[in-house]
């Protein structure tokens, strides 16, 4: 069994596990700071001892697993994903970078080679920000970026606050919100994170992986609402009518026809109303609705177009709440910024995948990722994109291992060549 | 202090006892078979005792209070409405009906007179089909006319069948299931139902009170769905998306389009989506939504308005799944039929409230009422709406007892015309 082919089945094992141990029919739940994460650190962790890798843990829980280099001294590399997953999502999104990390040191170990550059294997908190409404929460606290009122933000299922949540689990908040940071980007190399593309644009380009080139940035809306005034769906006229569901289709309606226009324009975005409900306790199916709560999720590679889909977004809210006689309240915004990510390090994976005779298409990222915190950060940073099937942040989401290899095998080659 | 008087505020004491003890924040409760509609039944039972009512109970639970008219051989007239509400709504909807009844009795009572014809005020069970999806339960029992499924139908709460909720309270749903009938059209006069008219129009038309010319009929969805496929918000590109919310405000839009053909027509309807929701057991702010629960209430006066907005509807969703790459699913249909109101006894209340100066406005019914029923069964139906604040089926939903007081002064001028 060559190197390779042993890295492999024991990230299948892995994968294995935490499928066992974090299923949540249907599908698997991984909280951040929760249950199925800490199964997911402790098998990783479990897993990094019999690769004799040397273990850190920073003050918000990430987790950092190296494998000494003959030049330590050197600035290193980190490969790292995150282990947490959105409630009833798939086995692969951000484990699948975790364990590709520990099948380059486990293959390395095999050969019994050493790297020249340290390469830690980095286990990131908190990816997914269903559980905390905070992007980037673990990357962004291992550099000492996290606002400090992040930890006052409460998790979804739970209602406690991500201060109680790292208490709980031993960590530091106290210096998170010192905004101590346990990585220099002086010290690092490069950042490097493989991720199921989550969406079909490599499966239909019949491509295993795709080098990204940049990353969405996005604008949300949580709590939004449209609200209006309850009445008889039969008594009351339509001119007398403040029909809140009315209002929201409009600006549903409203939204797609600015992305139709920004798409005429060859600019690139996503709108998603992801949740809506009128209010269970007000409203029947005999009552104009008076009130709509919805979440928008906005994302966009540029943040120019952001800041022009906000505000197309406010200016025809205006115009329906004028008309519909309802009125929005839009509530807290969140969101994070579009990251451009090192052409350099992108265009030494192209050849080497190249050389391998691996099919590697270049793409932009609508979904976030940490690596953006790295490229903020102004580490060279790469995102390497494996094809999946079935999409991801569902049940049915699914990798092949053949593709998994891939990206393993274009890691291997490129933290082989000679002058990284 | 005048008969009238009296009996207003003996209606007002009624009115508070049942504000006092059906009140469920905000707003008032009463189920249907439930505890809210319980009290006020034996409230109702306990006043007309204190006026030597007779009183019978049917096999469904409607409650009949009679006043014994000097000539009892002839066709009596019916004063009656409901007791149950919707939940958090307001006080006065189907209870102005039923102490309008009773209020005329006890101010015929106070100037010891006598009727003619025997007067009975109804107390209509479950006309609110928030609790059972059946339009015009109690009255349609009331006639042995309710189709035996609705027997197995189940409240919206508590997942009980009205045949269970039925043996609960000790009435007879074996001979409701029968069609054993309590009522016979040909031994009824007329039946007169006093509401509140739960829109805005007679506020703005400045008239405490309107005659009803129709009542509209329905078509329901109750538990409509349009399906797609989840994804994920920013990694699904547009092309790819079958998006569930934006398949849905595609179908609002398109039924509003057709509001708008029939409007220009000269046609009147109201169409309503009372309640809409994304499954929370799948839904998050980062995905695409793949599915959305609606519920459609579509209201006329004229049949054929409603069979056109059926076909319309089924029509538009199919262009709507066509380019959406969506589904829709309607589920089971309910609703009513229209009903034209009797002109002759609408013309002699309408006389009647001219001889005493009172301005009471002819309008028809957008929405569903238990005279509807009566019309249907062949007996001379009228229905008098009275004026109200802030709509109804909600909290806020409010009545002037100088309002109330017109439609008792009303019925009683009408009670007393030689020749009824």
């Amino acid at each position: 069994m060559s190197a390779l082919d042993a890295a492999i089945a024991f990230a299948e094992g892995l994968f294995d596990e935490l499928r066992a141990n974090t299923t949540d029919a249907p599908g698997i739940t991984r909280a951040a700071y929760g249950t199925g994460e800490e199964f997911a650190h402790a098998l990783v962790r479990a897993a990094a001892r019999e690769l004799d890798l040397v273990e850190a843990t920073d003050a918000a829980g990430n987790l950092y697993l190296t494998l000494a280099g003959t030049a330590p001294q050197l600035p290193g590399w980190i490969i790292g994903s995150h282990m947490d997953s959105v409630p009833h999502g798939g086995n692969y999104d951000g484990a699948a970078g975790v364990l590709a990390g520990l099948s380059v040191a486990h293959a390395l170990r095999r050969e019994g080679r050493r790297p020249e550059r340290n390469l830690t294997v980095m286990v990131i908190r908190a990816e997914e920000s269903t559980w905390f409404p905070v992007s980037y929460l673990g990357s962004r606290a291992a550099f000492g970026r996290l606002p400090r009122e992040a930890l006052e933000a409460c998790r979804a299922d739970t209602g406690l606050t991500l201060r109680e949540h790292m208490q709980r689990l031993v960590f530091d908040p106290a210096a998170v919100a010192r905004g101590e940071a346990f990585l220099d980007p002086a010290g690092l190399r490069g950042f490097i994170e493989v991720h199921i593309e989550q969406g079909p644009v490599l499966e239909r380009a019949d491509a295993p992986l795709g080098l990204v080139t940049g990353i969405a940035g996005s604008f949300r809306y949580r709590e939004a609402r449209c609200l209006g005034a309850y009445g008889h769906s039969g008594a009351v006229p339509r001119a007398y009518r403040q029909d809140a569901v009315l209002g929201f289709a409009d600006l549903v309606a409203a939204l797609e026809t600015r992305w139709d226009g920004l798409e005429r324009e060859g600019l690139t975005a996503t709108i998603t109303f992801g949740e809506v409900a009128t209010d269970p306790t007000q409203h029947a199916f005999s009552k104009v609705p008076g009130e709509v709560g919805f979440c928008l999720d906005v994302r966009s590679a540029s943040p120019e177009v952001l800041e022009r889909i906000h505000a197309e977004l406010l200016a025809d809210a205006g115009v329906i709440a004028q008309r519909r006689g309802v009125r929005f309240e839009f509530g807290a915004r969140t969101g994070s910024t579009p990251a451009l990510l090192d052409p350099a390090l992108r265009g030494q994976l192209a050849q080497a995948a190249r050389r391998m005779g691996l099919r590697a298409i270049e793409m932009p990222s609508g979904a976030g990722h940490d690596t953006a915190t790295f490229a903020a950060q102004g580490v060279p940073a790469s995102l390497i994109f494996v094809r999946n099937q079935n999409g991801s942040h569902n049940p049915l989401e699914a990798m092949r291992m053949e593709d998994f290899a891939a990206a393993v095998h274009l890691l291997l080659a490129f933290l082989s060549t000679p002058g990284d």
